[in-house]
């Protein structure tokens, strides 16, 4: 097909669009390793998820053997109020960088929560109506996801609890009022309202809070709370499942197209934009009937896949998740106070893990004043200001159109642009007055967070 | 057409985007009144306005006579980038309110600028670069124009200075930091950068500025930077004429599912969105083929159209601008310090006031609590966080669908929703709080208003 053949944005018409989500456990010889009691280190199964999490969610959760899924109605009607999300070619960033690559961005950011997050966030919501909860609870670091589940639930008429980490809480006053106007209660975390919160706040008098210790009181307040259940945003499979519309809406657009990508480019924290966006092309690798090269990329700053061990550990800081056999840098990692916006959790999906674990997936840390040189870049070319987290997968895109320019390949290079940085400025004021800085962590901050990785 | 065969939003592809602008002012028998110079009170030809504007800009501002301009190709490609807008159908709302109505919108904050202002911008940075000039100056209260003419010259290459209105810079940091990511400089208004700035610091020593301020400095720093022109984002015609093609496109998605909207509604500040809304739409009623009815929205605060004079005023408190025949608080008017978001501009596009003037158009003043209400009401059902301008079009919406429900008719209500609330949480917040006031100008207040216009 003619280059100029290809529209800026290729949109898929409504009835194009995918009508069930894609598993990739399916496709996967190897199964990624089960949760287990973080006390008794047994498998846990449906009976021993079921009151912390949704039904139908644990059902999704421990499924590995369906390949679709199908997406409910009432998700699918609201998927169509923001979806489907368009893919765009970069023309104008192509032809700043003078790149013989194509690049196309995914670009889901175009909705009020303003990244990816809301589409899981709509489907855990509609399970625990269905269910007929009360309501959910949950935690959130830079407010993504909390941003997101705010926004379903109120769709949906249940209640929603925050525990927004606290520096973010402070950080971000605006992000916690658009939760608020949304409906939902923010609580800032440690708190004083749960047994983990007070604790961590004896032990730690005045800390700023982490996103493994939001997850412990959101989990506990789920458990005292009847009709409540706990609900996440990332590194669980079901909510790679949700995030698989992603992957499917992107693979139509291009095969609309008969557009092959080459390299395929995510921003990895948790894993739930990257196994969304790379699942369903991931399923063609696994089943042999394609190749492409895919490369997560995280902070320097948290580099759990570069720099991280592939072990169980646990889910959160106060201990009472699940434990997750992942890449991790163990629950007691806390990235720098340097470092801006999300992609701050210690470990990482357990799909994701298995399949970096067997060279499906490559992995490349990377420097934030780099990232904000390449959402400087990008968002004075292509009129999008990106999330710094969007902006990981920014910056290795350019790299690599970069290569194709001395190589004078014309790659297909794809990347997921997650969502919008409106509620960055602050990092972004940092960057433009020359004040952000490079953390990496030392072999030695490594060493206390591998410490405290469970025994057994 | 069945209800349901519509769907939730209406794209056009690539090749139905109009080619051309829409000029309402050729099909206006009654043209409206020309600008005047301040001093003479002559009216303003061609030669008189280029030393302040592009060239190309004030051919398109004095052109009564050519119903349609042609979009230069530049600006038709980076529409692409943003455009079509989509034509969302409010089904959400519609069955939250369990009106008969049926209610659609057209969305513009769905580009960076998070606002529909990026259609004249685009076309105002465009038009100065192919003049081969350095930069343009301009003001900017709320931010959403200034953000969209940073990413317009930044596209472009050229420089931007902006003049933003000092309580704004203050209580905005983050709009200021995403005009400077686009690499505009910004300086707080009054200045003491420019004589009108010095003058105004001196008179009102601690002031926080208003945008009749910001234009006089904008108009001066123009006219003493060679190589620079000032640029406006609202009130003038060839705004209209560039905003025209959020009409353009709502009309062509409207006839494309053969929907005839009863009633078009818009948020009014100086005008330009409303303008660029209801033109083509007015057009058909100018030329006797249709019949609409068209509601203004404006704030009880700032009621240019329902309690301003029609009258010659001057476009800024500095007295520097042409003399414009318009809907008029006088000059010196500024809305309450409780006053929330745009929409404070003195006065208003003359093209809508000899419209309203003829009675083409109607007019309806709302308050910001019942404002905000209506965006919290559509942000839950509708997923998008409005801006406290597009607001004030919501509220009117729903006015007019409740009283469909209340006499049974299905009519077709069509408004813009011309930004999101991003960067506006400050004032959700103050309304979450229960601490938002309505105050509404007191005769004795206008009178002083009024009392500074010009005499002749």
């Amino acid at each position: 097909m003619n280059k100029n053949d290809i529209p800026y944005k290729i949109y898929l018409s409504e009835n194009e669009m995918p009508k069930d989500w894609y598993n990739v456990r399916a496709d996967m010889k190897k199964k990624p390793a089960p949760l287990l009691n973080p006390k008794t280190h047994a498998a846990l199964k449906y009976e021993d998820l079921r009151p912390v999490f949704c039904d139908e969610l644990v059902k999704q959760e421990l499924n590995d053997d369906d390949r679709l899924i199908p997406i409910p109605k009432a998700i699918l009607d609201f998927y169509r109020m923001y979806r489907p999300s368009p893919l765009v070619r970069a023309y104008c960033l192509e032809k700043k960088l003078d790149t013989p690559a194509h690049i196309y961005y995914k670009f889901e950011g175009n909705n009020t929560s303003g990244s990816h997050k809301l589409n899981s966030a709509i489907a855990q919501a509609y399970y625990a109506k269905e269910q007929g909860l009360k309501g959910v609870t949950t935690e959130t670091g830079a407010g993504q996801w909390g941003t997101a589940l705010s926004m379903a639930c109120a769709y949906f008429g249940i209640d929603c609890k925050v525990f927004m980490v606290k520096c973010s809480y402070e950080q971000k006053p605006f992000r916690r009022e658009v939760m608020r106007t949304y409906g939902a209660s923010v609580t800032p975390s440690p708190s004083m309202t749960t047994d983990i919160g007070k604790k961590i706040n004896a032990e730690f008098p005045g800390t700023s809070g982490s996103l493994g210790c939001a997850i412990s009181e959101a989990v506990e307040c789920a458990a005292k709370s009847p009709g409540y259940r706990y609900v996440l945003g990332s590194v669980l499979n079901m909510v790679l499942l949700h995030q698989s519309i992603i992957g499917l809406e992107t693979k139509s657009a291009l095969d609309k197209y008969c557009i092959v990508p080459d390299i395929i480019i995510g921003c990895a924290g948790g894993g739930s934009n990257l196994g969304g966006l790379i699942s369903p092309f991931m399923g063609e690798v696994l089943r042999g009937e394609k190749n492409y090269k895919f490369i997560a990329v995280e902070p320097a700053s948290c580099p759990s896949f570069t720099r991280g061990k592939f072990v169980y550990d646990f889910c959160d800081t106060g201990h009472v998740c699940p434990l997750a056999k992942m890449y991790t840098l163990g629950s007691e990692f806390i990235p720098s106070a340097s470092h801006a916006g999300g992609l701050r959790y210690h470990g990482m999906s357990p799909v994701l893990s298995e399949l970096y674990d067997e060279g499906l997936l490559e992995a490349r840390a990377v420097k934030q004043t780099s990232v904000f040189e390449a959402a400087t870049e990008f968002a004075r070319v292509e009129g999008i200001l990106p999330a710094p987290e969007s902006s990981h997968a920014i910056k290795v895109a350019i790299d690599e159109a970069l290569k194709c320019k001395e190589t004078g390949e014309a790659k297909n290079i794809v990347f997921g642009l997650t969502g919008t940085g409106y509620f960055d400025m602050k990092a972004y004021e940092n960057f433009n007055d020359g004040k952000m800085s490079d953390y990496i962590p030392s072999d030695e901050d490594l060493k206390r967070g591998f410490d405290a990785l469970p025994k057994f």
